[in-house]
C-alpha cells in the first residue's frame, strides 16, 4: 500500500512538473500543456470536457541543424488574467471586452546551453490563442526556420468548410465536405486561379471553419501575423490531425528570425453556438492597440465606382489603347484610343454626380493611370507609375469637380504584384493622391510577385502590405488591399487598413459564379481576420442583360444582395453596380443609402455556417438598426428578434424582403417593401427565397409617421 | 570546265548571301558575319589577317520552347560609317573619337512567321563591339531568356588573366595561366569570400584579358549592361572556345525582355601592342551619351578617410556598442559603447583639419549611423537607416565644421546587399544628405543580396545600381559603389556615377595582401570597363608597425602607392592611410595632395599586363602633366618619354623613385625626390625596384627656380 502511495505521489509530482493547466474565465475552455519524457511540448484543449484540440505538439525546426521541438524542460512558469475593455477605432461595436486567463511557459534545452523559448497560451471564453516566443539570449540571436510544426489534432472526422493550401491566392471557392475527404476532392478543389501556387499534399488554408458531429464549432486561424510568413495546414485525413505549413520565401526558407521576435498567435475558436464564432472578438484581442496618435482621418467609407462595367458590360476596358506592348516612358502619349476606355472624365463625373445626388463618400475609378494595355500575363516589373493618367482623365479637373460636390475620388494602385515597383514610386505615388485630394486607394496584387520567387503569403510580402499601410498612414491615407496575404487582425493595429479582399469576392459572380451557399461562409471563414471588400450591391443579376451572349449571373437575389450590407461586416462598402441600375430600383436602392458602416453594436441572431446568416447591428452614435439575413440555395424563414432596441420605445422598421415568388435564378428581382412598427419585444418570421435575404432598417419616427403605420 | 565554273559562281553567290564583312577604319580588323545552312548566325574576327575570333555562333534560348539560335535567314543588311568625336563630363581625356563602320543584319525565322531580331556589329580600330537588337513585332513581345549562347571562339592556347565565374563578387585574385589549364586551376583561384556564388564549370568573368602567343592582346567584356543580367564565360579549355552564360535570378531565368530591347554589347578590344588596349575607348564610345542637362554639381574628388584605420590599427571599429543583436527601431539609445567607435566627433575633425590643410575635398566617414554591430552574415533586412547617427557623432555640428574649412564630409551608405531596404529608403536618404551638406556617397553591398534568391549581377541588381545612380543624380549626388556588378561605362550615361570598386581592392592587402602583379594587371581587366575606386597611397606598409601582432603587408613600395594615382584611373581618389602616417612622410605625400584626377588627355608609354604599366597625364585645363609607373615583383627599367609637353618649353619635373636598396618586402619606405628641368625631347630610364614604382609631377617653374635645377 506504502508503495502505491509513493507511486501516485510520484505520479502528481510528475505531472505537477510538466502538466499545467488553465481555463477560460467561464471555465467552459480548459487548456492543458505538457512535455513528454523526451522534453517535447504539447497542448491540448477541451469545451465543456468534450475534446477539441487532442494532444497536439509544438515546436519549430530550424535550418542549420538546430531544433526547436525536443530536449525541453519547463524552466518557469507564469499566470496571468486579464478583464478590460477598449475601443477601437471603428468596429462591429463600439467596445470590446478582453477577458482571459494567460499561462506564459518558459522551455529550456539543457543540453543547448539551456537555450529558451517560451510559449504563451491566451485562453478566453470564445477560443484559445497560443504563440511561440524568442526571447534574445546568447544561445538565439538569428535564425531560420525550415518549419514550424504545430500540430491541430481533431477529435473527429468533422465537417469542414475549406479551400486548398496555397502560397499565392485564397481566391478558391469553398469546399465543404468531411476532413477524411480532403485528398479526394483536393483536385477538385483546387480550381484555375491566376497566379495560384497550391501546396502538392493535402492542406487547406486558414480561417479554416469545422463542426462536429456533436455540434461542436471550431475555427482554426492566426492572429497578428508580422515579419513571418502565412500558414496553412497540412492534413492527414485519416487520423484528423492538421499541422502548421508555413510559406516558404524564394530559396525555400520559411522564416528569417532576430530575437526577440514572437510567432504570430495561433487561434481555436469554440463554442456549441455557431453565432458565438460570429461574435468572437479573439483575434481582434491578440492584436496590439494601434499606435497611431491622431486617426480623426480614417473615415468608414461609403461608395461607387466605375468598375462592374469591366466585368459585364461588354463595353469598356481598364486599357485606353489598342496596343498590346507599351512602356512606361515611351509610349502613351502616342496609344492609338481603343474608344472604349472606362475612366473617361465623363464617366467619372457621371458617377460623381451620383454619388453626390446619393449621399455616397467616394467614387472609385479604376483603368485612370498609363499601364493597362499590357499589365497582366507578362510578369512585367515596371508596369504601373500610379501618377499618370491617360490622356482623356484629368486629375485636376475631376478632383475640383468632385470636391465641389463633397465627394472624394477613390485611388487605385493595380501594383500586378510588382512589389518592388510600387515600393519604388510608393513616396511619390502617395503624395500625388495628398496632392490631389485623394485619401483612400485601392490595391491590387494580381499576378506573380516580383521579388520573383516570392509569394503573396510569404514574410517578405506580409511584410510589404504593413509597409504599405504604414507609409500610408503617413499621408493619411486609408488602404483597402485585394490579392493580398488573408487577414489576422491587424487593422486593430493599422487601423487605416480598412479593408482586404484576400477572397472569392463578387467579381466572380461575373466569371463563373459564386455558390449560393458562399456568402453563409464567408462569415465564418475569411471574415473571422478582418472586414472584407466584398462589393455587394449587385441588382442587375443575370449578366445576359448587357445582350453580350454572356450566360453569367449573380447567384443570389435582388434582396440578398442588400442583406450583405448586413451580414458581410465591413467599414468600408461599395454600392457595386452602376449607377443607371440603381436608377431601376430606386426604393430597393434606398437600403443600402440607409446603412451604416460603423457600429456601436452587433447582434448575431442566428447562423449556420454554409447555411444561413442573420444578424442586427446598431448604427454609431445613431438611434437607427440594420438586420441582415441571408440563406443559401435552400429557401427558409428566418428568426427576427428586436430585443436590442431600447425598452418602452418603438420605431419604424421598413423590411425590405424577397417577393413570394422570388429565387436567385428565376426571379431575383422580385421584391416587397413594407414598413411596420417594432419595439423590443417584436418578433419577425421572415421567408426568405432560394439564395434569397431579407434586409431592414429601423429608425425613429415622427408621430405622424407612425400613426399611419401598423406594428409588426 | 564549265561545269566547274557554275559551281564557283554558285558558291561565290551563295557567299554574297550569306556572308557579310565590313572593316575597322583603318582595315586592321575585318568582320565576317555569316549563316550555316541550317540557319545559325556566327561571326569571326581577324586582325592584320590572324584570327582573333574564329568562326563563332550567335543566338539565344528562350523559356517556352521559342529559339533564337537557328532557321534564320538574311532578310536586310545595313552599313554605316560614324566618324566624330564627343567630351566626356570627366574622363582619361578631353575628347574622344568615336570613329567605326558598322553593319547591322536583320534576321528573320521564315518557320515562326518571319519574327526577326537584329545583330549590330560596330568595328572599331581597337576592336568590335556586336549587340543583339530584339525589334517590337507581333511575333516577339515578352519573352524569357533562358541562355544566351554567344561564343568567342579563341585561335588558341592564350595566356589568360582571370578570375573565376561568380554570380556574386569580382574580389578573388587573378590567375594567370594558359586557357588549357583553366579547369585545373578553378579550385585554388575560387578563394573564399563572403557572399560568393561561384559557377561550378570552368568559366571565368570579364573583363577577360588574353595575349596570344604571337603577340595579340585581346580583352573581352561586354558594354551598357542595363536591364539585362551581367555575362561570365563558359570554358571549353580543350578547343579554346569561350560562351557566354548569364547570370539567373532568383527562379533560374536569365533575363525578362520587353520589346523593343537590346542586349548589352559584348566587346572585342583587339591590338598587337598592350598599350593600345590601355588606350582603347571602345567601351564608352559603345555607351549612350548622357541626357543630364546639368552636370556642373559633378565634380571629380580627392578625399581622405576614417576608414583604414577599421582595417590594420585594431584600435577602432565601425559599431559603436558591444551587443551583437540590435534592431534599428529599438535598442542604439541604449547601447553599451565599445569605446573604439571610429566616427566620432573627434576622430572626424581631426581628419577634417587634415584635409583642409591639405587641400583635400572631402572626407569619407564610415560607421556614422547606427547598426554595425550585426550589420552582416545575418542576412538582416532591415539593417541600416541611413539617417541616424551614433550618438557621438553630430551631424549638424561636423558639417558646419567642415563647411567652415571648405570641405565635405563624404556620406556612406553600407546597405549590407539588402537592396529592398535600401530602395525603402533611398529618397529619404537622399533627402538627408541634401539637407546636411552631402553631396557624394560610397554605397557597399557586402553580404547576400536581398531579394533573396538574386545575385549581384543579375538583372534585377543591375537595375538597382542604376535606380540609384539615377535618383542620386535628382539629388545631384554622386555615387562610388562597392561590391556592385563590375563596370561597363555606364558612367558615360551616369556621369554622377563617378566610381565603382566591383575588383580586389587596397582593403585586401590587410586581409592577406594583394600580389605584386595585381595592380598590373587591373588597368588590362577591371579598369577597362570603368574607373576603380582602388584606395590607394599607403605609406605605412608594414602593418606590423600598429603592434597588433598582424603580420599583413601592404605588397608594394611606398613610391608604387604614389604612381597609382596615374596607373589606376579614376576621378575619385582616395589618400587612404591614416594623416598620422602621412605626417610622417610630407616630402612623399606632396605628390598625392599635387595629383590631378581629371584629365585633358593620357599617354600610355609602356606597359605588358601582369609585368608593369606606365602611363602619363596632362591635367584637365592646367599646364601639369603627371606620370606613374608601376611593376610587378620583377625590378625593372621604366623607359619615359615627355614628348607631349609642348615643344620648346621647358618644365620642372619632380620625381619620386624607389631607392637604390627598396624593396617592397624588405624596404619599402626607401624613396628619393628630385627635381629636374625636362622639355618634350627627354627621356629618362628609371629603375624601379621588386613591386615597385615611380611618380613624377611636371609644371611650370619660375626662371629663379628652373636656374637652380639640372636638366634630366
Amino acid at each position: 500500500m506504502k508503495k502505491l502511495v509513493l507511486i501516485l505521489l510520484a505520479c502528481t509530482f510528475n505531472t505537477l512538473l510538466h502538466a499545467q493547466v488553465i481555463t477560460s474565465p467561464d471555465k467552459n475552455l480548459t487548456l492543458k500543456f505538457e512535455l513528454s519524457g523526451n522534453g517535447v511540448p504539447s497542448y491540448q484543449l477541451s469545451f465543456k470536457n468534450k475534446p477539441v484540440i487532442k494532444p497536439s505538439t509544438l515546436g519549430l525546426e530550424l535550418h542549420g541543424g538546430a531544433s526547436l521541438m525536443e530536449g525541453f524542460t519547463i524552466k518557469r512558469t507564469e499566470q496571468a488574467s486579464v478583464n478590460d475593455t477598449w475601443a477601437p477605432v471603428w468596429g462591429e461595436q463600439k467596445t470590446i471586452r478582453n477577458n482571459y486567463n494567460e499561462l506564459l511557459v518558459t522551455l529550456s534545452q539543457k543540453e543547448q546551453k539551456d537555450r529558451s523559448i517560451q510559449i504563451r497560451f491566451r485562453l478566453f471564453n470564445d477560443g484559445l490563442g497560443f504563440r511561440y516566443e524568442f526571447p534574445r539570449q546568447p544561445e538565439l540571436n538569428y535564425f531560420v526556420i525550415k518549419e514550424e510544426h504545430t500540430e491541430f489534432n481533431l477529435a473527429g472526422d468533422h465537417k469542414i468548410f475549406w479551400i486548398p493550401g496555397d502560397y499565392d491566392t485564397n481566391e478558391y471557392p469553398y469546399t465543404t465536405s468531411k476532413i477524411s475527404e480532403i485528398p479526394a476532392l483536393q483536385k477538385q478543389a483546387t480550381v484555375a486561379i491566376t497566379a495560384q501556387q497550391p501546396i502538392p499534399n493535402p492542406s487547406v488554408q486558414t480561417p479554416s471553419m469545422m463542426k462536429s458531429a456533436d455540434g461542436l464549432y471550431i475555427n482554426i486561424h492566426e492572429a497578428a501575423l508580422i515579419n513571418y510568413p502565412a500558414m496553412n495546414l497540412n492534413v492527414d485525413a485519416k487520423n484528423f490531425k492538421m499541422s502548421s505549413h508555413l510559406t516558404p520565401d524564394a530559396v525555400g526558407n520559411k522564416g528569417y528570425i532576430q530575437t526577440d521576435a514572437q510567432s504570430p498567435w495561433r487561434t481555436v475558436v469554440v463554442s456549441d453556438k455557431a453565432t458565438d464564432i460570429l461574435a468572437s472578438k479573439l483575434i481582434l484581442n491578440l492584436n496590439e492597440p494601434t499606435k497611431y496618435e491622431d486617426v480623426s482621418w480614417i473615415k468608414p467609407t461609403k461608395y461607387i465606382g466605375v468598375w462592374w462595367e469591366y466585368f459585364v458590360a461588354g463595353k469598356s476596358t481598364w486599357a485606353y489603347g489598342t496596343e498590346t506592348n507599351v512602356k512606361l516612358d515611351q509610349d502613351f502619349s502616342k496609344l492609338t484610343p481603343n474608344n472604349h476606355h472606362g475612366a473617361t472624365n465623363e464617366n467619372v463625373k457621371k458617377h460623381i454626380d451620383f454619388a453626390a445626388e446619393h449621399g455616397f463618400d467616394a467614387v472609385l475609378v479604376e483603368g485612370w493611370n498609363i499601364g493597362w494595355e499590357d499589365w497582366i500575363g507578362n510578369w512585367k516589373e515596371e508596369v504601373f507609375d500610379f501618377v499618370t493618367p491617360y490622356a482623356d482623365f484629368n486629375v485636376k479637373e475631376l478632383q475640383q469637380y468632385a470636391a465641389e460636390k463633397g465627394v472624394k475620388i477613390m485611388m487605385h494602385h493595380e501594383t500586378s504584384a510588382s512589389a518592388t515597383n510600387y515600393e519604388r514610386r510608393l513616396d511619390k505615388a502617395f503624395q500625388f493622391m495628398a496632392d490631389n485630394g485623394y485619401n483612400a486607394v485601392k490595391t491590387g496584387y494580381v499576378g506573380q510577385i516580383i521579388p520573383r520567387g516570392e509569394h503573396h503569403d510569404g514574410q517578405w510580402m506580409v511584410n510589404h502590405y504593413i509597409h504599405v499601410a504604414r507609409t500610408a498612414a503617413d499621408y493619411k491615407i486609408m488602404v483597402n488591399s485585394h490579392e493580398a496575404v488573408r487577414p489576422t487582425g491587424l487593422h486593430r493595429t493599422f487601423p487605416n487598413w480598412i479593408a482586404q479582399e484576400s477572397a472569392r469576392g463578387t467579381e466572380f459572380e461575373a466569371m463563373g459564379g459564386l455558390a449560393p451557399e458562399h456568402g453563409t461562409i464567408l462569415p465564418f471563414t475569411r471574415l473571422m481576420g478582418g472586414p472584407m471588400d466584398f462589393t455587394p450591391g449587385i441588382f442587375q443579376t443575370d449578366l445576359s442583360y448587357y445582350g453580350t451572349g454572356s450566360n453569367q449571373r449573380v447567384n443570389t437575389t435582388l434582396v440578398k444582395q442588400l442583406a450583405y450590407y448586413v451580414t458581410m461586416y465591413s467599414p468600408l462598402q461599395m454600392a457595386a453596380d452602376m449607377p443607371e441600375n440603381y436608377a431601376r430600383f430606386l426604393d430597393a436602392f434606398q437600403f443600402i443609402k440607409d446603412v451604416a458602416v460603423d457600429w456601436d453594436d452587433t447582434y448575431v441572431q442566428e447562423a449556420e455556417p454554409g447555411d444561413y446568416v442573420t444578424i442586427a447591428r446598431k448604427a454609431k452614435g445613431k438611434s437607427e438598426w440594420f438586420v441582415g439575413g441571408i440563406t443559401d440555395e435552400q429557401p427558409r424563414t428566418a428568426s427576427i428578434t428586436f430585443d436590442y432596441l431600447p425598452k418602452g420605445k418603438s420605431y419604424i422598421a421598413t423590411i425590405y424582403a424577397d417577393g413570394k415568388d422570388a429565387s436567385y435564378d428565376k426571379n431575383p428581382q422580385s421584391y416587397t417593401i413594407r414598413k411596420v412598427i417594432v419595439n423590443s419585444k417584436s418578433k419577425l418570421k421572415q421567408q426568405l427565397a432560394s439564395s434569397g435575404g431579407v434586409a431592414i432598417s429601423i429608425k425613429e419616427g415622427t408621430t405622424a409617421e407612425m400613426k399611419s403605420l401598423k406594428k409588426l
